[in-house]
């Protein structure tokens, strides 16, 4: 049983709270928020756990093993850092830190700490990202070749962090979850957008030049009254399409029916009046909460003393994409190479 | 009546010829290709009509009033050049030509011999998008605030145009026709890819950016098992959706329910669980080929004397976007301004 | 504040136990199954609930004003029986009771006794037929037409209910929910089979005659690996389909475009090439756990002193269309008359 | 080459004509109408075609060898006896005949004549139903235990035949011609209804037994502003679902994922929260116009002297169940054995 505190008790902390209350493995001790009766309401809940608006009274609880950070971005750092030296292992909610600079000082620090930092990237605990991620690193695809999401929330205009910062996260821990080890994001261009003025980007395309040639590519936007969340994957022998909208058929995975030799075979004029090649296969997946996954995945890897699925250097890697993209967006979307990010010794 | 030459016999010029044909404001006159057999084998389903592969038959036909060309884009200036010297009106199958030099001589050249130069932009004759062009430029959907487009065709790899130049303009000539008059494309980034090393790229993203702030994507992309053809169109009062390969529900029409002015009243959280904000419409849409509307404009457009509604000037905006697409493409992804490639005072 | 025990702790028991616990409206006092085990684990979850395995210690308890009742349908009228007469209401898990002589002997003892009888029709509490009554009821679909629902359930094979009494009651009771004060079913004709030799009719087809001359039509299934929860409500101006799968859209309002009237101009050729005639409107719903409005109701009309949405008269229609389709299928299929099954004025 | 004339130029004839002359297996060389400008309108499309209003004329000449008849329902008998006396092959829209007797009398024609007689059973030509009938008769389904369809038409009161008689015959070819050769029809019960009193049925409910235990059953519509064309066929291993109007996804193909053995020990709840059990795939399936293949069958089986895929006798299961229906109806929906409708011997 792994003893975890959560900090924060915004959105996102209370479904850390109940996950961590419900598992088998974890048990929740602490819940953690500057307003003190805020946390009290998710406290109220978890019979078990005390309440505080004190980080320091859980850093002295010597029975604490774990933090699970739900705090402001801007935040993050300072807390982790915290919780790091007083030899809690750590969760923290996606993105890891507010820099590229910030974030490695944290995955540095948990490495000379021997302590597990992991990134909470919830999409990579789906059902459907797992499968995604199978398909994709075992060849069933083949060589990747595309990758491209289009990621509408009903999104609100946010005062603190614009539309790369809240969405990309999400793609971008995707692609780094799934992406075949051999390959890696070479560099990032980027365009935004603020048709209303707002102050902050409401609209934003990612552009991702990978290591073997392939593009990945997101589209992230607020300005919806419907969510959109379609992804792509393209490989020379299957292409996947996630809609995660659509719980009965989330994932299909297009055969192509052909060898990519003979594609030139199929006359051009054929494959403009049909609408596939070959079968399509809409594998079942399970339903379930990936919070739950995340929180079995901390207390496992912490257990078992092992680097945790979505470790600090995934969180990291995604860092280092969004920093590429500011850049790009300042320089009016020239591509900007990820080594120029952080040197790649480093990584 | 208006009779017609078709010019080019291969896959969209028997397509022509049999709706120049089959309407009551055209005669289809002649049908051209340099390959004598195949326009033949055209012609033999349209009783009325003469064949050759000597432009110069047609030329000289003082009863020919226009002439569609459906040839190779590298042959389309050469072509249309002598037909509209020969006193004839020119339809042109999109792109209007291989540069913005050739496209700009033909408009001049078309003025200055008063006559009809228009563009086969086909897809702005569906029901559907000249719905969206109602909706848009009504002003129904608010202000625009960005265009995304994902055209994934069954592709072949073609020899001689890469994947911009065969799927762009379809994107292009339906915003073109689609945005407000008085929003223009401002500047334009592009990144392609080869994944497959076939010498030209097969996967393409280009991001313009447009006069009133708003953003507009298309994602291009030959390599793919199946079809995709999802447009999204987003207002500050209504969003768009156009799916292409759903026939029986290809519009839909999502209302924001809310004003923009209230859009922070909605709790954040509420959001997140919602699948959307407002009411959805899809409004009935006559099904029809809309090369008949093509066809059917040309010879209008001649017998009033006026203007078609994609004139050769459309065609050349098509043609200056894919040119600064080329351009940020040699420039790793770097904008590029509209009015570097073309100066405005000669639009 | 309505104090409710919950009997029965097997499947849907806790699911009631819950929204009677979180609602502000009720409170949770006793869980009650002969299995104590199974109580108790349901009543670990909520510390305020006492657990039993004995009925009368809930009779016995002046402080509880009512029974939510979810046990095996073989019991539900003994043990509401003796709830009513205990002096509490009863809220009633559908169906109401095995037969229409149970069902009606409840509903006059609670009549009688003074106290809310409600059955639990769940799907009455959603809010998408919630929408689909207003629409009827309002005349805002004309005249209703038809009424065919397919319920294809990820079914079990059960060994106490045959598939009619599994899965009619869910169409029945929305049946009944929707249809306008004036028209009320008139005859049942009903077939089912057990193609694979289970004892019990796992493939259902129930047909029922309405007053005004429509015709309403359920497919009810057991034996599918997939789920289909699809109905439709015809009327002579829309007709709504309904597809509770499908999240993002579960209702689709499709407007005829044209007056009834003028229903003979439409060319039939142009009719049968078309996928519709006029636009579709896909209403925005909340989301919402409908239990919790059942529970809230129960609780409401209580407080209130009337008669609940869902009463047990409503829960006696549904058995006597189940007891009519009983005998039709005993009859190969004959329309039984509703009036044959239980005398007009005792209704 | 078999050359063929069609006697009707009305909305079906026309078609007819088209792929007759289109098809290098025929060559149409008659069009027949009672009312000639009808018949020379459709004419002037074919050159190579005579025109007529006289039956006799086609009858005399020697150098016909079939005849495509696409009148009303009440002519066909009389036209097809006519042709058939005179030697000539029949082809003939469906229903085949307006009775079981004009049916059975022009089977037996045919047969003691040695002439083809076919019936243009349209869908059975389709790609996805013969997939359907490969995926049924090969076993890969199972054992088949029921079949739903639901089609509802944009439909046009008619004057001559009801619902039934009108749409029936679609899915009656269809589940004659997808049945594996053992299991039949046995009895049938409908219901039809008639809520805006026209005068004849415009829904209609159909169910079938089959001898196998299983359950078919068809609900049939006119009264729609929107088109529905799914058909759902269950076997013990796998279900089918076809939707006709979702033309890049018209057949989905449902896995159990478990042996029908096992089928108890997945939990109730679990199955009652999940979508599906199993895999989907969606095969692909080649476009192309199904009477295109209905006229090549006509002209092969003509000319390797061999039965019609589907035969006057596959015509005539037609009638007997439309008979059985009919019946059915005129006694309350009370189950109608088919060999009541014709001596069993005779088929």
């Amino acid at each position: 049983m792994v003893t975890v505190a959560v900090v924060g008790a915004g959105y996102w902390g209370p479904n850390l709270a109940r996950n961590i209350a419900l598992s088998d493995m974890t048990q929740l001790t602490w819940i953690c928020d500057l307003d003190l009766d805020r946390a009290a309401r998710v406290g109220r809940h978890f019979g078990e756990a005390k309440v505080t608006n004190d980080l320091s009274e859980i850093l002295d609880d010597r029975s604490v093993d774990g933090v699970a950070i739900a705090t402001p971005v801007a935040t993050h750092a300072a807390i982790a850092q915290a919780c790091l030296k007083a030899g809690k292992h750590v969760l923290i909610e996606k993105p890891l830190a507010a820099s590229v600079e910030e974030g490695a000082a944290l995955v540095e620090l948990a490495e000379s700490q021997g302590l597990n930092l992991m990134t909470d990237h919830t999409f990579c605990y789906t059902a459907v990202v797992g499968r995604i991620r199978d398909l994709v690193r075992s060849g069933d695809i083949g060589d990747l070749l595309y990758y491209d999401s289009v990621r509408v929330n009903l999104g609100l205009v946010q005062s603190d962090i614009d539309v790369f910062w809240d969405l990309a996260p999400h793609d971008l821990s995707i692609l780094d979850f799934v992406l075949p080890e051999t390959v890696r994001p070479v560099s990032v261009s980027a365009r935004g957008a603020d048709p209303l003025g707002v102050g902050l980007d409401c609209i934003g395309h990612l552009t991702i030049a990978l290591s073997n040639g392939a593009l990945a590519h997101a589209h992230l936007n607020w300005l919806s009254p419907t969510k959109i969340r379609t992804t792509i994957v393209g490989g020379s022998k299957r292409m996947l399409m996630w809609d995660d909208l659509r719980p009965a058929q989330r994932l299909s995975v297009f055969d192509a029916g052909v060898e990519i030799d003979d594609f030139d075979a199929i006359s051009r004029h054929e494959a403009l009046v049909s609408y596939r090649i070959g079968d399509m296969v809409a594998p079942s997946l399970p339903e379930g909460e990936a919070l739950k996954n995340v929180v079995e995945e901390f207390a496992e890897s912490i257990a078992e003393r092992r680097i945790p699925l979505t470790d600090g250097a995934a969180g990291l890697r995604v860092l280092e994409v969004l920093a590429a993209a500011d850049r790009s967006r300042a320089s009016d979307g020239q591509a900007i190479a990820l080594d120029q990010i952080y040197p790649a010794e480093a990584r």
